[in-house]
Order: structure tokens, then sequence, then C-alpha cells
């Protein structure tokens, strides 16, 4: 038997819904350049479940997604790693895109051809070339509900803005000089953001956070149709802002191995503030390894599964309040 | 700088040994059988790093887990899977111990030639047999700190009673029908249980399930020493008893491929009441399915990631009271 499902559906797009009449008052912004078409990716990384199965379901109800002044497209980024239920087959997709790689005829590697074959889709100079990539991923840090943005471009930072004032538990990490701007997909469109959701395990489907990353690309894609049709109000607003300073890996020995793990007081406290002397991690015979510097840092990333490899532990972050105008 | 940690561990370890004393009062029991050698087994499945590091550390402080009525061994079980951060490398490892493959000589997987190798090192026909396997896992699931036994055993059941007496938070789940008692690694031993901690996502080193998992080894360790002192106290106990029905998939279409997910107000509620007409998924399409039964049930590995590639979206269990002599 089967009843209609209304409670967790609405909720969450009543959060997302109820403020978007103001920002149709005046003064309004003029699109400087009309959004033709808007990508919507997930699974760049196969066992991260909450985007591509977004994706499965919006194959199969492409009116959901549909808006009037713009097309909307979709793409389950790396096949072949969601049915292996990995994050990737030979190497990260998401490393893939710098501009050498896509133009260097010698790689063969499964994501290196992947790569090239999206940028011959749907890069700038590509067949049918994105004006915005909403990118999504999920993590297995507690960041709850992330909006990443890779530089300070106005256009981004706007809609981040925007989608933190709409649902104030949003947080807004920018990527900064990490080199994300550079070699990921999203890097593609002309304008992009990622939403990042956790903390969800790899290779779990989580239905809370499926139906909030839904409702967020639902305030994203009508954000953009407002913004096509010049009724995004203009609007200043102070934006916290977590900007990335460096990341921090594991205490390890000569061999690589690791030799302590995430301190049990820092675990899940992704953008709380972390002080000088706070412990950090704690090595297996348990010896406290306390934060050292001389300032407050904001943690995110904090034990994502899929950073081991990558030498990070968690990135640190610094905290802003900027206004975006 | 370090400083010695004192909190986290003496805290656990406070909680699993301050009753141990009681144990060696009167009336004792008499070993029946003397246990010679334990194992201690960790990183069957690679990418389940609870088990696997602890193991690491008791190679690196193999004193902490020595005792003087018998031999601790330890084994790291699945490496080159530890090594790819993966479950397994060809098939799973925990389900290759089946007498038939143990001695099916025509076997040249990766994981079939481990389970042929572990069976000759430390099977009852082995090199140096096992009397003991204390088997660690961790799940993607909310289910604490569980004990799984996998048959009617009195032996395993007394300890299973005497943890679960000893730290009331502790679960025992039976296995029972579900065939782990023949597939297992932890067949291999004479008696054995598993330790089965969670929710942790696949791939990350929890600090505080690392040291909870950790207290009950020592708890399991000092319960064996005094069983083979003849100090374990005879004890009568009501043990709660989740005992496995049966496994429930998700529902999929013709392709197989998923079509719901675990409700939401499901997700998290291991060893919790699901009452027949309860949510039980969630379809992409925003449909409640509920649990259609006569009964209450009690399900365990809700949302487990290593189970979708097993058709299991969890395992329904019974809840009884078993009194153990």
């Amino acid at each position: 038997m089967l009843h209609k499902q209304d409670d967790c559906i609405m909720v969450f797009q009543d959060i997302f819904r109820t403020i978007q009449p103001l920002a149709t008052k005046e003064p309004k912004m003029k699109p400087k350049n009309k959004l033709n078409r808007v990508l919507i990716v997930g699974g760049t990384h196969g066992n991260e479940f909450t985007g591509a199965y977004l994706i499965k379901k919006f194959e199969q109800f492409p009116e959901q997604i549909h808006r009037s002044s713009f097309e909307t497209v979709t793409l389950l980024a790396n096949p072949q790693a969601f049915t292996a239920g990995r994050r990737y087959i030979n190497k990260d997709l998401n490393r893939c895109f710098l501009r050498q790689n896509l133009e260097d005829s010698t790689l063969s590697g499964y994501e290196d051809l992947l790569a090239q074959e999206i940028n011959h889709l749907f890069g700038q100079n590509g067949e049918t070339p994105v004006d915005f990539i909403l990118d999504l991923h999920s993590t297995t840090a507690n960041m709850g509900l992330t909006i990443i943005v890779d530089n300070d471009n106005p256009f981004n930072l706007q809609l981040a803005a925007y989608l933190s004032y709409v649902n104030p538990s949003v947080k807004v990490y920018s990527s900064g000089n990490s080199g994300r701007s550079h070699n990921s997909l999203r890097s593609l469109g002309r304008f992009g953001i990622c939403i990042e959701v956790g903390s969800v395990p790899q290779g779990v489907l989580n239905a809370d956070f499926f139906l909030k990353t839904e409702a967020i690309i639902h305030t994203v894609l009508d954000y953009l149709e407002l913004y096509n049709q010049g009724k995004v109000r203009l609007f200043s607003n102070n934006l916290i802002f977590y900007k990335y300073i460096e990341a921090i890996d594991y205490p390890r020995n000569e061999d690589g191995a690791i030799q302590a793990m995430i301190h049990p007081q820092l675990q899940f406290k992704d953008y709380e503030a972390l002080n000088p002397g706070d412990p950090m991690f704690l090595t297996f015979d348990g010896q406290i390894i306390p934060y050292e510097a001389n300032s407050t840092a904001y943690p995110v990333f904090i034990n994502e599964a899929a950073y081991y490899e990558k030498g990070i532990a968690m990135c640190l972050t610094e905290k802003q309040m900027i206004t975006v105008e």
C-alpha cells in the first residue's frame, strides 16, 4: 500500500521557498549575461549516493527541474564508479579537469578520458556549453548543508549568500586557494557552486540529506530563473564565509602509516572554533596532540573518508564576515 | 607537545571493569575445556578501520593483550583490501569460509586463497588452532555496541550475557539462521563472538568507537582469563536477545535499480520497535511504503552500506528475553 508522502518533502521545500516572493520586489538586478543552459551533476564520486540518486530521479521526472528561461541538463558523471560503489575506478574524476589534462591526447585512464568527454560535451568550447554547474556531493564530515564556492566570482557569491539568507543553517565554504577552481568538474561552467552535505557514509543513501539537497536544488533553479527574468532583488547581505587556509594531515610514521585519530572532542565539530591548545588528535597510545597555532581556526572536512589517501585529516578555514553587494 | 590522555580511555575502561571483581565470587564455574589460544581479528573488511587499526595497535603493544593463561594472537585479515580502503578485492572474505570452499583446490581468487591460508593457520586442523575468535567489525547502521553470536553455544551466550550485564548499553544480536555460523571467519574457532560498532562510515577511524571497542576487548580477555582459572561466577542472567528473522531488500525496478530509500523516520532506529503500518521506505517520488506484517519487529543493519549489493536494506529481528544459565 502506498501513501502520499507530504510531510518531509513539504517541510524542506517550505523552508526554502517562503522567502522567495520577497526576492521579486524592486529594486531588481538586470542579468548581464542570460543563462541558457544549467547542468546538474551528481555521482562525480560514485559512492556519494545523494547526488547520484537525485540525478536518477531527475532523469525519471525531468519536468521537476524544468524552468522556462533556460535548459536544465543532468549528468551522472562517473557511471562505472557508481555501479562499483566506489569513489572512482582509476583516479579521482574531480581532479581531472586541469586544462593541460583535458588537452593531453596521450592520457588513457578511464577518468582521464571521461573528463575529456565531459569537457567535449559541456565545456565552454564543447557541443552544448553550460553556463552554470550545480555540483552535488556528500561527505563523511559533519558539514550539514554546505555551499562551496571556488573563487570570488560575484555571481556565485551572491547565490551562496541568497541560499544562506533563505536558510540560515546553510554554511558557505570558500575553497579559495585549494586548487578546486582549476581541476574540478564544475570549473567547466562559466558559473557554478557545489552542494556538499554530511555526515553521510560513502555508499549510503540518506533520505534526510536527499530531501534537503533536492530542496536547495529547486531554490537554486528558481533563483536562476529570477535572475534571467531580471527579478532578483539587489540585496546587501552580510555573509559568514569560511575561507580555506590549509589542509592538515594525520600524524604518520616514517612509512606513512597513520599514528593518531581525530580527537573525540574534535570529531563532528566542523565549523566550530578550534583554539590554540585544543585537542586535535589522539595517538594510539593515548597521547593528545593539541592544535598548535597563534589564532583560532574553523576546521571543515574533519575525518572525510576520501581524504585519508590525499593526506588530509581536515581543512582549516578562517571565518569572515563579508558583504555581498 | 604531548599530554597523557587519561579521560577517554579511563572512562570506558572503568565502565567495563568495575563489576569484574564480583565475577570472582563463589560459586565458580569450572572450565570444561581450557582455552589455549585466542585470536583477535580485524580488517576482515578492509574499509572497517576500527578493527584494523586496533590490530595495528596490538601489534605495536602486544603486552596490552597478554594474559597469563592463554596465548593471544592477532590478525589483520585482509591486508590488500585495507591498503586499498575497500571492503574486499574480489569477494567478501567473510563469506569465504564454507567448508567446501576451504577444501576446494580449484579456487584462485585473492580472498578464496586468503581464507584457505587463514584456515590453514588458525582452523581446528591448522598449524596453531584457536579456541576463541574475537572478530572486530563496524557498520554504517546505528547499532551502537553490538555483540553478535552466530549460534546458541552456551559459552558464547554466557560471555555475551556477561558483556551486556557489565555494560547495559551493549546489545546482543543472534545472527541465527542467516548463515553466518557457516561461512564467516570466526566460524573457524571453537568459540567466538563479533563486536560490531556503529554508525561509522566505511574508511573512517572514529576514536570514540575505537576506545569503546578496545574496552570491550579487554573485558573479554579478562573474562577468558577468569574462565581458564575457574573463577567465572555462575550467574543466571536475563538477557535481551535480538534474533534474526529475515533480511528485507530495497524496493527495486525490473533492472534491479533501487526505487526507494530508508524512510527518515526509520533511519538510525536500529533495535527500536517497527510496528505494522510504520513507514519503512520512501520512494523517489515521495510515496511511503509501510511495514506490512502482523507483528512488531526490531530491525538492525538499517542502511548498512555494504549490504546494498547483497540486497539487504535491513535485517528484522525478534526481541526475546532468555535466561542464560
